[in-house]
């Protein structure tokens, strides 16, 4: 941590800061420059940088040191690899999960995996427990979902995903799913994450509407640091002032992230834009920037879906993305 | 639900959205304009007004009926009053609640206690479980921390609230609280929020970081749908591009609440400003808006709080501010 | 406009809201739902809406017509093309823009424009006139940078686009530039913007960090107004609370102003994230997306680069970009 | 600046950060802690931090040193007390102003400014050349409305401002109005901020839509680098995602710019919320929170205003509200 004093700090409030940060277990190293005496607080303690920035004559207080350690490059420089059922996140793979916002039948999501995995599809999602905004609103099936989906995956030799909402929910969730998707109200809850981490399946842990890149890591350290290494990172949209997509999606994450951290960052491009003559510029955008794979909402009826069926493609708009995605992945070296 | 066709949208187009809305349930009532021609929807089903949309010749879907029934004013109009240990929150009356960020030891909350007391405080708040953004920071008392809590709160005739994180403590915290804090980061738990809804003590609900007015009073509707009326909303700041304070206090979501809802809404000007400097002029914009209350952070020692020190205020400090904030409420007709 | 009265609205209040708009000289249809009865306002008189939702009894009043006329798809529902120096922006058609932030000295852009001219660039960019935050910073050569701009430009058969900031420096300007670009932070001046439609040269007009699309169109309604038909639309980032890039890029900005406007649609990725790394990825998600065009900065030198070398990419690193985006192009049917 | 190299940078790569900058002119002063090295970079020169995060090791370039002299309390303790026609604005004094939105006819300004006098307001506002979002909208009566508040002003002894939109219309202004007002659309003008600097008369400057307090104070860092050393600054609400007041009035960002700026900072409630309901709980608030100043829109007929009249107060409700507002400020020891 670096304290920069006040330009016009005297001697005698500059050893009150030194004296401050040596009772609490730091060392300090003065550096004095042109206008500024700057302390070097040296340590491995904890500290709230606001507490020393209310001392008299301090100017800021600078923390230097990453809040991450696992989700990091500096932990871990080469790219973390998550393989689900053949299908791989990370590195120079994309892997492609797609399936309906909700599952509402056996009929429904038969249809559509069947055709889903025709287009090369080996990752199905669909929402049982669904987080609504409305009390009134269609909350899921619940477990007779997860049973829908893994009934109708082993069917097809695919593998899955389902959002899990609750502590609670999970020995049931690890009877029935391959991935566990944390939603992105969930994204600090922060009993939910320390329980996940005993899990040994993946994560895939979306980023929290209003969550910073920052935030977004230490939600996932908090997962590894339980012991499970396995988190897909995945930005579904930003809320900022424009309202004429439901979110913004930052596609600029993608880069940023795979600097800082070792995990694989993939794009839920239905959620972020809410309409589906917008998923398919924004998957296309979200290949060609990096990302390490994509999360579809594909419906086999979208007209009578009940839920987002506004924002779910047909399986034969999806199978002619899928192709397109496949060739621009070339362009920038990824393989699907 | 209003459909707005676009201006040249024609005839076959305009009758294959009415039989569009009429296999659904609804009625049709059309209303041809000089530029567009307007359908209205008319029916109690439930329908994503999204699907309309993507219908040919659509230009715009715009819902009327409010999505919020119990919390609205409509509803009822008369203001809520909430009444916890004698302190009352609404109508004319504002309520204070005041302690540390964390419960820490029994002498910390003693000590602070007393000293609210004698300022005229009659509810305690203090965390005892603790969401933080990072796994390796402090994470509260736990159980220890209510007990703590209570065994004060008791000696001093004091009631007091503080943080449920998960669905898993409720019958915990019942053993031990007065009124139950739900923190801005799960204002969009739905599971917990349903479980509070079968709760009969009062729940003091945050805005979330990134909520919008509706969504935290869709929120609150969660609550009261089971069953659940004394609902208590807190706005504590939300996430904007400013960051010289922590967060950004929507001072005007005061009257833009009270307009809407007849449930009593408080401020927390020490987690919106994060410093405590901040804290007093926040607090006196919060009483002369109107603010039904106030959670404010004080600390007997705040150099050494283990958590968010920077943002509380010594007893002292407090016991002035208290002073002025009675002066602001007799300008503004309401009274502490 | 649609008038939406409350539930319980008398059938004076009613009347009420139906003579206030007839007196402005509108006519109101009628047209009764189950909660809410709503008044459909026809005529071509401009109100503010406002005005009428602060009458007794009204809800809401929503407008249904568009702000924009010239630059919508209902005035011109074909892709406007914007031709320049050979390069054409639009359609199937990406232009390509490149140059270093600001004109520095002639021998920079001579070396700048020889390198991007052998890459297959054919208009220039650089600042002669510099809007910076801080007085003290380096403001530009001014019309002497103009001059270098011109004079190389022509040695290289290239045209060139420079910044223009005020009404008194267009008929300067229109000396020597090709394209005038309106910056970010003049998007809505007003006075600027229609002088410009006095123009008759193509204006790049950048969206503003905090404008919305609509705002945004409503700008270039200003200079179409003035009788200029030519307006390049472009994308530079929002601002958000993200700040590990400098602005957050709205890719989905591309396609949502595709459907609305006929107006070309292009990126200027150096700005928006601040940094050489993120140009490249942010380039090609901007192609894959569908942008009708890119402004890219190049400089010879970055290190030396009096402003914005940071977020400046070598000739070298250009000209490799250049072919992936020709490359990614192909898959989405376009070409530069 | 302090440039914090990566925790595992070779001394090869210090030493090359340590050249760099000092061929740049700087000093370094080197200090190593557990985990990285910091370079202290000591010099008056102005640099692109950007230019060093580039550099092979760097983990990250902190500058330390502010960007504002002039407007900072560090070159000026004590309050900057500016006064108009004997109203003065900060220190313990709080200025009043009010008017309609814009100028329409002499009899409303008559009727309007003879009620605003005898509630005591001395100071009027009225905009004369208006910027409106559309090119087809009201635009204002230009100098013939300056001529009328001119003439209304000196009718009853007050003192007035209105906005100036360019540099070309300084000179008009300066003939007939008390103080430029700068609109929150040209806070980054710079043309026209340099212009003002050469004025005589005081700036009232409107914090940008998006503009963080940074920001705005370099604004006004361009007007007193001109010699102007009389700016007002003016808060009148921010962006945000919260969308049911027009803009979120940032109260906090008094307090905020009193710490750091000597200069007085004022609220204008009616632009910020854009509701009139809103206008006396926000105006209260302000006051409450410090403010040095209001401007606040009255109408002597809101209904029939040709702008904004939906945030405009009758001059009665005024006359109630300026009454509170005098008690509020005795409270937190403050005069208007």
């Amino acid at each position: 941590m670096l304290i920069v004093m006040q330009s016009q700090a005297s001697e005698d409030k500059i050893q009150k800061v030194i004296d401050f940060i040596k009772q609490r277990g730091f060392d300090a190293h003065i550096s004095r420059g042109e206008d500024h005496t700057v302390i070097g607080c040296v340590g491995r303690k904890i500290i709230d940088k606001r507490d020393i920035e209310l001392l008299d004559g301090v100017k800021e207080v600078i923390r230097i040191t990453s809040p991450y350690k696992l989700v990091s490059r500096v932990f871990k420089p080469d790219d973390t690899i998550i393989e689900v059922n053949g299908v791989k996140f990370g590195g120079t793979h994309i892997g492609m999960i797609a399936g309906p916002c909700s599952v509402e039948t056996y009929e429904q999501m038969d249809v559509t995996a069947e055709k889903l995995y025709k287009s090369g599809v080996r990752i199905l999602r669909g929402g049982a427990f669904k987080p609504r905004t409305s009390p009134y609103a269609f909350q899921g099936l619940g477990e007779e979902g997860l049973k829908i989906l893994r009934k109708v995956a082993d069917k097809y030799n695919m593998a899955f995903t389902s959002e899990v909402m609750e502590v609670n929910q999970i020995p049931m969730f690890l009877k029935y799913v391959d991935i566990l998707q944390v939603g992105a109200r969930n994204m600090q809850n922060f009993n939910l994450l320390k329980s996940l981490g005993e899990v040994r399946k993946p994560i895939m842990l979306k980023r929290g509407l209003s969550a910073t890149i920052e935030e977004w890591l230490m939600s996932a350290e908090y997962i590894m640091s339980g012991g499970n290494r396995e988190v897909i990172l995945c930005e579904r949209g930003i809320r900022t002032f424009e309202n004429m997509t439901r979110n913004t999606l930052d596609i600029s994450a993608i880069p940023v992230v795979q600097k800082i951290s070792h995990l694989p960052v993939i794009v839920d491009p239905s959620h972020a834009t809410g309409l589906r003559d917008k998923v398919a510029p924004m998957s296309k955008a979200a290949v060609a920037a990096g990302a390490d794979g994509l999360v579809i909402e594909v419906h086999n009826n979208p007209e009578c879906a009940l839920c987002d069926g506004a924002q779910s493609l047909y399986p034969e708009e999806f199978a002619e993305l899928f192709k397109d995605l496949k060739a621009l992945a070339a362009v920038v070296k990824k393989t699907f």
